[in-house]
């Protein structure tokens, strides 16, 4: 990714009116690491005002001091007022209360709400009808960026930079679509659009099973001896990577994503079986033709 | 790991006597990735002379002219005859064959003969009764040490450096021991003595329960819509690396180490039920104290 394909574009066009950028107040909710690189892309992109909302007075000290944000606060109304688009990028259980508060001081005004939650089906029923009765506008989102390593200390310039961005439109306008789509452009995604459920059972396979499986792996593997650990190399390192990652939002994940997850971690258990029976039974070509056609499909997607 | 610590000495001490490394003839059977590795590696530590079998002649002709070694060929006889010290670097399946065909020409001298297997039950019961027919010392070794990407163009310097090095001593003398030893140490490596039932055990859970882990999460995330790989980011990436490993390879590694493998991969399906039950049922606190474990237990290996 060249940064010049990246740069805001001078005018952001709507189909009904143009809009400045540097003129737009984009409020983000909840700035951990996907919030605060968004706070710091957009400042590099030239947003004219950057608000942040943070649930602990600590955060927004933060926010402030640390220059991610020129207005930050605990209250929902202060930072949404005005704004011209907001991003939730609370864990998903909270979007909806945080809609709820915002959806009165938002009404009537031209604003685009979206979010960067790892599901959508939840967020869009959830969400989208709050906001929806006040007539404000939602899309959702799901930037496929982010790391075991959580919070506003790790937010970095380039995070989104070729990430995949699945923009699921409901029954948004299409002026609404191609103001969220143009953002994540410029925040260097590649975008897709799909429904809420294609979303969700797209990332059971391709997030929320890998995460399972580093899970698994991990307990599997050093319960019974935590201290075997130092005789392993990079595989175990690399396998159970994502292990680290907060299991509280994990939590909030799996379970807001049961519908498609358990189908997949069931498919999870069978394959697991099927290569142990192999072992078992000494089934050797069975075996490596599990073995080959696992190389290669990774190979559709990581050819090296 | 510094440079320092690991310049090969002026004198390798025997108990009973003294050698000197540029003395020395060090035959690598089988120069993949690790073979090819420990080449490079000895070159740069002075070792008299470098000798390398190969099973093809195209093999062979790589060797002598990439400098890998002094002396190839495909002749088992030919390089194993007057060497100090052999090391079998052959899938574990062809080492007792080669065995077979060095026994001969080694008895009577006093060369010490180890391997880079990553099974060890199989190998000590397999090669070293061969060998010790014709009173020739055998010691298990296994490197921890390796890739997904194999085959001497991926040989390098450094690939030892740090790793863990297994060593079983089965029914060898001190004296061959400490010359196994003493290699591994020079290589770079962190070497600990075991028993070979309690290499494999280890093995099965930190390196083989990884590799199983990473190979079934690749065909349920993959299988039904490879497609939707373009949609992942790092943790499909990472999770899956090590399926991209050598099937032929990793089929005579799981069926080599097939009675501990089992019982690893139980575990596994087990563990992954429960995880599953627990998204179904919507049992959030036993779901989030399942993430917490494997969360501490993978810190206990790699704190960040």
């Amino acid at each position: 990714m060249g940064g010049a394909g990246r740069r805001w574009p001078a005018l952001l066009f709507f189909p009904m009116e143009v809009l400045r950028p540097e003129e737009m107040t984009l409020a983000v909710f909840g700035p951990g690491l996907l919030g605060g690189s968004l706070l710091l892309e957009a400042r590099r992109l030239g947003f004219g005002r950057l608000r942040a909302w943070a649930r602990r007075e600590e955060s927004v000290r933060e926010l402030l001091s640390g220059g991610y944000a020129d207005e930050a606060s605990v209250s929902v109304a202060e930072v949404a007022r005005g704004a011209d688009l907001v991003v939730l990028c609370t864990p998903v259980e909270a979007m909806a209360g945080l809609a709820g508060e915002m959806v009165g001081v938002l009404s009537g005004s031209r604003v685009v709400v979206t979010d960067v939650g790892s599901v959508k089906g939840k967020v869009m029923e959830e969400v989208g009808p709050v906001l929806g009765a006040g007539g404000v506008s939602f899309v959702g989102s799901h930037p496929m960026a982010g790391s075991e390593k959580g919070g506003l200390g790790a937010a970095r310039l380039g995070l989104y930079d070729g990430a995949a961005c699945i923009v699921t439109p409901g029954g948004a306008s299409e002026e609404s679509v191609a103001v969220v789509r143009v953002f994540w452009e410029r925040m260097g995604c590649e975008v897709t659009e799909m429904g809420a459920g294609e979303h969700d059972r797209t990332v059971a396979r391709i997030s929320h099973l890998p995460h399972v499986a580093a899970v698994v792996a991990t307990l599997a593997a050093l319960r019974g001896d935590p201290g075997a650990g130092r005789y392993a190399a990079g595989g175990l390192r690399d396998t159970t990577r994502v292990a680290g990652g907060d299991p509280a939002m994990w939590r909030g994940i799996l379970l807001g994503n049961a519908e498609a997850v358990v189908p997949a971690l069931r498919d999870l258990v069978a394959e697991t079986t099927r290569l142990m029976e192999m072992v078992e039974t000494g089934d050797g070509s069975g075996l490596e033709s599990m073995l080959r056609e696992a190389k290669a499909l990774r190979r559709t997607r990581y050819p090296d």
